[in-house]
């Protein structure tokens, strides 16, 4: 039975690129309250394409951005599953970097690696991958007449802007949600061709600073060096946060972190994720931050702190002698297993605050905070989709970190009370978040005969 | 015949205002490419206005924006002066904090002084101040049937934007333009009601540095604490820049500084612009720079550092994880007499380069150089204004310095070997390079009652 869906999943790819290239074309960034017409047409898409499929599918409402929510609870065996996937996207600036619009999805082939990719905004994180497991559904309906086991699904609207509405949803309906597992398809391959599964997650803080000084611009030349400038009081404040070794100096930073076990080091490093690997295809050769860990490492299993934005003063063309009275920076940082966000938090403003000079105040803006996850889960469902996975694209499945923050392991955990395994197909050079994002069509065609191949396995058991 | 020069100003002050506000109209910002046309309609106006009153008038063109000369020579006696101004203005951003619109010209009554003001962007800074020197001609001509000694006016359109066409234009102009001595009318009165004349001026360097990293932006879970941060490089080298004392840290800088002779410490005190006076107008209590120098000490006779712009990053509503490619800042010195700007400018260079950690490069944009000047002239044409100043003002003039830098004043004595004069009426509160910049009427009013008693004076000796 698997293969003849296997089959059709293969005869039907190019519909299937067509509907995943009509969701694409809906420019659904949440962070940005122009678009948020588009969140809910991305939403509204969605809900159709599920009932339209056999789904009992609906739009909910929230504070924010809608939540699709999908059940089809008719197989007669197997567990019941909750998928887990996000309809927005990030924003698309430096728009000027891209070779094509991002809302015109275009298949094209890449002139290094000759592989055929989507382009889109959105098209690896996290449209593309969810796709895959809607198209998944669709061939299993098509040939067998029906889901293997029982399937919920979830789609968001906020996972790129705070995600703040998505944990009291999940509470307010936990009894119609609640299912024996959480399938999340927003992570990536462990390396080249190498399935993966992810296990250890990072949780985020963010944090947005504006210091202000005077109480107007002033002239650089009338005010210069007597009167306080916010950007050189910026620059000191992030200068000291890290140290001459690439560490975190807030205090009580690194409480709770443990080092990895050697043997996690050692398989990691037989991936063959190189520093040279990770960095040379983005232009670097040598890892930055912490000494003695290795860029894979520090990505995997390390926090860090980055300055995601600084902006003040006179940036347009040309020169403006302008003494500004406000400066403001984004902050994050990324957090590992025993690191709690709140105290991180804490621990950011005191310092910032210990830096004012006179005259000086600050205002902070709390963008999202989620502690770390070590995914726990049924050893026979994690055996299960490693082993479905490593048939699919015929190399062993690894279990592996991750360095982006899925702060909805931890919240489906906390609202249902169930583990959650996380299967992805995106690549290292995806590029998601940044201009020409794309997702590879093997990704999209091997992750749809991947959810096959998982559906299908988790009945069996 | 004074008097009645003076008489015949207060008694049509209105129609000056009125072409005052219509040269304000004209959106003249130099440094912004998409205003060139503005510029060029500014010069055509004031040749206009020039030729109407009866000098021969020109617009002259530069390879940026043009330049406008006029002469009348046909006075029997006195010197030959040359009168410099320039009719181009800086930016207006952040737009959302004027209260109207920058080039909508309007006379409001300031809340807290009182006075009427002439509220736009160029009232001061230097449309407003061009025009006492205008209109003082206008009012000589229209009473006396003509000039009391010969003049010649050169107005540029790039003195906001580095300048660099007017020494050249006076290089090959020189013969036309050679006068006996300059006059220049873009300072301030030394105080509220304290007439000024400026002899002390600051040079300039400006450097824009774009440092970058990674070949393109990255986000900053997959790649954050490996891959470089040019934000984090670039708050660095800012925060290097200065000592704790509020020195400038970068090897040479201040050497041929001398410190200020207790006597010109012990004058400008008794000016009465204490640090409260200069700094509590602008929301702030404390000195910053340079300890043991007072704020105006530090504006008018120290050399300074100041970042006038930074950019990186994500900067729009939200928050986007993403570690970017490229950081930039717009930084600028000003400088006092016996620095090099050449030799500044190269001593920041490898400061910079010495900042770099691997896999960063940096790009540098020079904007303007200039040497501060001790402006030496004539005793008597000194003695000459001050007294004329003192007149009309009702309290003894003084000799000041000044923070802002105005490069002609070392660019006419290299090229026609004359000495200047620097006469203005500008306030520390006309907010110029800022949101709301203001011009006293009573400064536009007496400025022109001003020139006319300083011609006057000039042809007596």
């Amino acid at each position: 039975m698997i293969s003849k869906v296997l089959e059709h999943i293969d005869a039907t790819i190019a519909p299937s690129l067509e509907r995943l290239f009509d969701l694409l074309r809906i420019p659904s960034i949440s962070t940005q309250p122009a678009h948020a017409a588009d969140c809910r047409r991305a939403a509204d898409w969605l809900c159709r394409d599920l009932a339209g499929q056999g789904f009992t599918a609906s739009v909910r409402e929230t504070p924010g951005h809608p939540i699709v929510v999908a059940h089809d609870l008719t197989a007669a065996s197997g567990p019941h599953v909750l998928f887990y996937g996000h309809y927005d996207v990030q924003p698309v600036d430096p728009l000027p970097l891209w070779h094509e619009p991002p809302f015109e999805p275009a298949l094209r082939e890449d002139p290094v690696s000759h592989r055929q990719t989507i382009i889109a905004r959105g098209a690896s994180d996290d449209k593309g991958q969810v796709m895959t497991f809607l198209e998944a559904c669709r061939a299993l309906r098509a040939v067998t007449g029906g889901l293997p086991v029982k399937i919920s699904i979830i789609l968001e609207g906020e996972e790129e802007s705070g995600g703040a509405n998505l944990l009291p949803f999940l509470h307010a309906n936990a009894e119609e949600l609640r299912a024996d597992l959480a399938l999340i398809c927003d992570t990536g391959l462990a390396a080249d061709g190498i399935p993966g599964i992810t296990t250890m997650l990072r949780g985020m803080v963010g944090e947005e600073i504006v210091i202000t000084a005077a109480n107007r611009d002033l002239h650089s030349g009338l005010y210069g060096n007597a009167a306080r400038n916010p950007i050189h009081v910026l620059a000191d404040i992030i200068a000291g946060l890290r140290d001459r070794d690439g560490g975190v100096t807030l205090p009580g930073f690194y409480d709770g972190v443990t080092d990895l076990p050697d043997s996690i080091r050692s398989a990691w490093r037989d991936i063959g994720l190189t520093d040279a690997a990770i960095l040379e295809p983005v232009g670097l050769s040598l890892a930055a931050g912490e000494k003695n860990y290795s860029a894979l490492e520090q990505t995997w299993s390390r926090p860090t702190c980055e300055v995601n934005g600084i902006s003040g003063g006179y940036q347009d063309a040309g020169f403006k002698t302008v003494l500004p009275a406000k400066a403001s920076a984004k902050i994050s940082f990324r957090l590992v297993a025993g690191q709690k966000p709140e105290a991180i938090r804490a621990s950011f403003r005191a310092y910032v605050e210990s830096c004012l000079p006179a005259d000086c105040s600050v205002e902070f803006t709390p963008h999202g905070g989620s502690r770390a996850s070590a995914v726990p889960f049924d050893g026979a469902a994690l055996r299960t989709a490693l082993a479905a996975l490593g048939e699919e694209w015929g190399r062993p499945a690894v279990t592996i970190g991750s360095g982006g923050s899925i702060p909805v392991v931890a919240e489906l955990q906390e609202a249902l009370g169930i583990d959650a395994l996380l299967v992805g197909f995106a690549r290292d050079d995806d590029r998601i978040h940044s201009p020409n994002e794309k997702y590879d069509l093997e990704s999209f065609h091997r992750g749809i005969r991947s959810w096959v191949r998982i559906l299908d396995g988790l009945d069996q058991h």
